[in-house]
């Protein structure tokens, strides 16, 4: 691959993150975002765009060896919120992609696309048996982003994975952040793998890390060369320690998407 | 249920159908269209509005006992267009509904969700086996239309029931029509059934008719009450002579949105 | 003229009658609709737009020899609807053809700009004796159609030829058709002569076949060189024996709109 | 009739006039502008709203006897401005007067909407010898404004009458001036001659004071009232003075439109 | 400088003053407005744009030596009309400056910029003592302006100067405008002195005529080289005959920006 | 004052800090975001809506005693999306406040609507003596905050209090927080004083915490009853050991706006 990695949304909690770990695996930056990237490093490329903006999207695509896309509203909204910012910018970043001649894009999909999926009786979920089941507008717009990733991976022939990213914070905060918790140097790892993997063709795969109270099968991450190195669970003592042991059967624990999967979520309940 | 069906794109191709066939059924209809559906029968209540206007379609939807969501472009068509008049489309649907508290929604999904979807080596295809593989823009709008209505079925309690319909025509007009066709009869069974069986939930079926060619299995359906009475191989004979045997090895027919999910369809193809 | 001929609208049921019986007739297509259109024929080109964007629409001029602007809602809906999709629409071809320098635009008016406009006591009803009388909104577009179509002519020279279209249907289905029937062959001739005519700076004429119950006056168009082959009348025994004769009184026979100028249309009845 | 007449556009060239003479001829007003009226009258209401918010309109429209719909561009423009504000204005008008229940409603159309008619040979041209025949994108907007206007008459029963203004100055200015000037004082009797004649229907007649060298007939005008008493030629002798007798070859004499009617107003050479 | 000089709302009131008056001083025009220029003079450019359509006014300014920037709404009116065409109109005109490489703007902004000043018990009032302190979403839209104005000359290097225009009539009608007008005359020597200036960085002034009740400093103004010949005071005689000698403890008198920073402007007041 | 504060922006960085330290203050909170707050308390209410959403604001304000406005981009943008989030979204939130009753807003306006302002040779630097100098849009957007505020207090009798907010985050960072810090035990101090203080009428104050190298001027501040508490100078060792002294000639800490008064955030240098 030559040129740089294109990554929209750059200066979001992800993006940072990327912008620290990927120059060092030998990936030069273009950071993209709709507000300037802070402190820009030596080598960085950095433009100020709206996602939602094809042509000026396709504009910072020249030349670009692949695209990140992780410009979006990162959680629940109004529908037009999502429906402008994630659905319509999801199209704009994969368009952009095929008129610049990108040939892959990693998408950041969420475990809220399927979100209401129960937890399995035993064992480990694979993404094959988690289809659609949003929780949320969000999750929605994530079902849609995949199903965009397919349509190009299948009608132009373009490489794209889906990371169904879990909770990406720097530390895991909640008993639930102990099973879906995915650390910043693995959420390095899993990009690089999906920038490096050879023709992976369409692919979606969790986001997670190697936690030991993992429910999400890794199986189809590592096949794309990911291999996970940090554990939630030295974080346990602390939080069970404050919030107790999880109770599995509470929704929270019991679905994929965690809290966004119960009436907490609805939108009647945001009104006053 | 009291209170009429609002059938949305009622003036289209198979809005016309239902408008012949519910009624005979026993259901009352409320017909809506952005245009005024020709010739209402006497007792058929009758609505002018866009489904992309939220406050139309909500106080359209005031006192129905169902809606039946038909409106939408049917075929591929530009992003802009798709992303407007079927996703917003549907997202309108399914909100009126819920606010004007009508307590199922019956969307016409599309084969095109999962066009890219191949045949499988011998044997019927499940839904739960063709998750989201769109073939087009048109694909993925379907796709978020059955995610939509998971979110609804899921968040709020509502019965939705999504038809992936396949060739829904007056008559199968080429040989994949063999397989794929929807008949104008089952296409109104089907819809009474989806209407009429017991608290569905959340479910998708195929929606074609009991062809002879059919390889898409329709177990989901006649859980729901649908008994498909028609055959399009009694057009086999005509077709065949015309356009010869079908090759199951060209893409037509080997997957399941046929024309749609070959480069013939690439947006590139429909430039000049 | 050099160049294909551009239809718009090309997919849809006057679109689809030309594109059978213009290129018999010598003329190369290329199709444009907001849908592609289905089965292309060797040779004609296609391309999927929406004719309120004017730069795409441009693009498509470039080349041609003529255009055919068949776009739009084919019958009443709500003003915006109208507005954007008729009215702009319409105002998007002619700007097209004038930035793309082609010469001749064929338009597809309508007999409900002069909707309202009662039958004369006896004799045929000429084009300059029904000014704009619309009978809907979508009789309003069509009197702004004809309008453009005249600045057009008188400000830029093009030649611009509006078809006043009656009953475009493969067969007479009501009564009232037996007068207002344009067959599809007659279709095909009718626009073939507006394309053929030499010069014929800006007309406006009745579209509809030589039928016997005719009230429509045809000198204008037969000057174009329109010579109609088609009568409703070989469908009038069918039709009156379920029909019985019209009343030459009700509203339906003595507008020119027919039943678009009846109470029947107005906005109002279409609420709830 | 009760309650005050609304007039939209009150703040501009016309808009003043009226504001100063209908009170005298009994009329109370309610000014209404997208900028406020300067120095309000003792006893007139005034309103601040866009004349393309129907919802403003409507609520403005509440309890008023008549409106009087000047508001708009008034001259040549862009398309987008155009089809906006007085295209989708003049819907917005009629609609907010039939919500409102208001019966009757007298629309600034303009000699523009004719304006590449010929003068006759000798004689006055009737309006009816005068159909659409614009010559700027104004025009257009005006003959939509006359097919809306009829429309509503024809279709909800109400009364409107269309004045086709000449040129509304203070002063003839021009040559031409002396045929097409419409004096401050008799547009004011025009104005309350289209609001009192009894049950006009719809009407659409010449503005024009009664010009010693006027060519557009009165005849219609005057049978709603009008009785014009201004006449141009009293500023013929220093006019001519310096402008020359005019040629009435010349393009700007011999069209209605005067010099819209000539290439002068192109849209190509507006450009630089 | 070399190249016309763009003036934009050329067909205003203030643009048909500059007009007539820049050109015998040695400036070429190019006159923009969203409507034709009446009768443009020889060597004058004309284009018709609307100034929020960047993309036009940008090919509008290529070439131009520099850019006066009049368009807008010039008095109250409601929010969105004031904030779509007077601060994205602004935000336009300079963009479009510094994209064309055009290095001096004059911009149009007004005293209601800080309407709800006082007048000082005694002395002239300084513009560094007249902060934002607007009396109108019109007189927001022009702090708006010389905050954009000073962004630009600070980020960008351009030479920006701000007039906040007084009364600019062709005479005082009011008491208020014997302290607050500004003459054709001097309308014309303000922007001429704007223009003409060496290097004025970012500037803002008050535009006033000399007039002998004036209460604003022409310090500033004088500084770029302006010298004002008219004054108001000649009108003094017959205005006060007719509303008495002003009391300038009236809110009118006492505050910058007059009537306008009273109660009788408050959108409520505008409402029936 | 009763009713609780509306926070609009609940959800960001300075909200969260609110949300922790208004309620032990004595303030009952309603959040509001166009996503959901994390984690509500109890007591407090949330609301979903975008603050360019005037009725969905106005909703939400009804009943609330004050309006805190946060909501809005935090850095510099493209203009489309500062115009759009940013102003027009701070003319809902005062418009709301109006509609909904509410006397008292608390604006976040920033040290960028002054950001070219050079430091003092000396002293403190007063907000009267820092008027409008934006370094960005952003800064525009905030000049024009302060606008609209002034214009509601004048015009509508509202207090207005602005915030000039200089750095709030968890911990300085930079060599120029040790002046431009404020921490979020002070950001809790200052929108309580604002809330608190009687009848403030329209004012605007530095929002920056008590640190030793400050010069901006804290007694306008102070005069509302804001006492600070914190002092970034605990952080000075280990900043300046890094960083180094400051250079105080450096533009970045010669103006108040620091970075963003650089040539490093001209909108020339974002794009590649």
């Amino acid at each position: 691959m030559t040129g740089p990695v294109l990554v929209t949304g750059a200066a979001g909690l992800i993006g940072t993150v990327l912008r620290g770990g990927l120059p060092e695996r030998g990936w030069s930056l273009r950071s993209l975002d709709v507000v300037p990237v802070p402190e820009p490093r030596p080598g960085e490329e950095h433009v100020v765009a709206d996602t939602t903006d094809l042509a000026a999207l396709t504009e910072a695509a020249r030349g670009a060896g692949a695209l990140v896309h992780l410009a979006g509203i990162a959680t629940e909204s109004t529908w037009p919120a999502i429906a402008h910012t994630n659905i319509d910018g999801t199209y704009c970043a994969l368009e952009a992609a095929r008129r610049a001649g990108v040939g892959r894009v990693v998408l950041a999909s969420s475990n809220h696309a399927t979100g209401y999926t129960p937890r399995p009786d035993g064992g480990l979920l694979r993404e094959v048996d988690a289809p659609p089941r949003p929780d949320t507008y969000y999750g929605v717009s994530k079902v849609t982003m995949e199903a965009l990733g397919s349509l190009y991976a299948d009608r132009y022939g373009l490489d794209v994975v889906c990371l169904r990213i879990g909770s990406a914070f720097p530390e895991p905060t909640t008993t639930r952040h102990l099973s879906t918790w995915l650390s910043p140097g693995d959420t390095v790892r899993l990009v690089d793998a999906a920038l490096r993997t050879p023709s992976p063709g369409f692919a979606v795969v969790w986001g997670v890390s190697a936690n030991t109270r993992r429910w999400w099968d890794l199986t189809a991450a590592r096949a794309l060369g990911y291999e996970p190195e940090d554990d939630a669970e030295v974080y346990a003592p602390a939080l069970v320690a404050v919030h107790g042991e999880p109770d599995l059967t509470d929704p929270v624990h019991a679905r994929v998407g965690g809290e966004y999967a119960t009436a907490e979520f609805d939108s009647d309940n945001f009104d006053v």
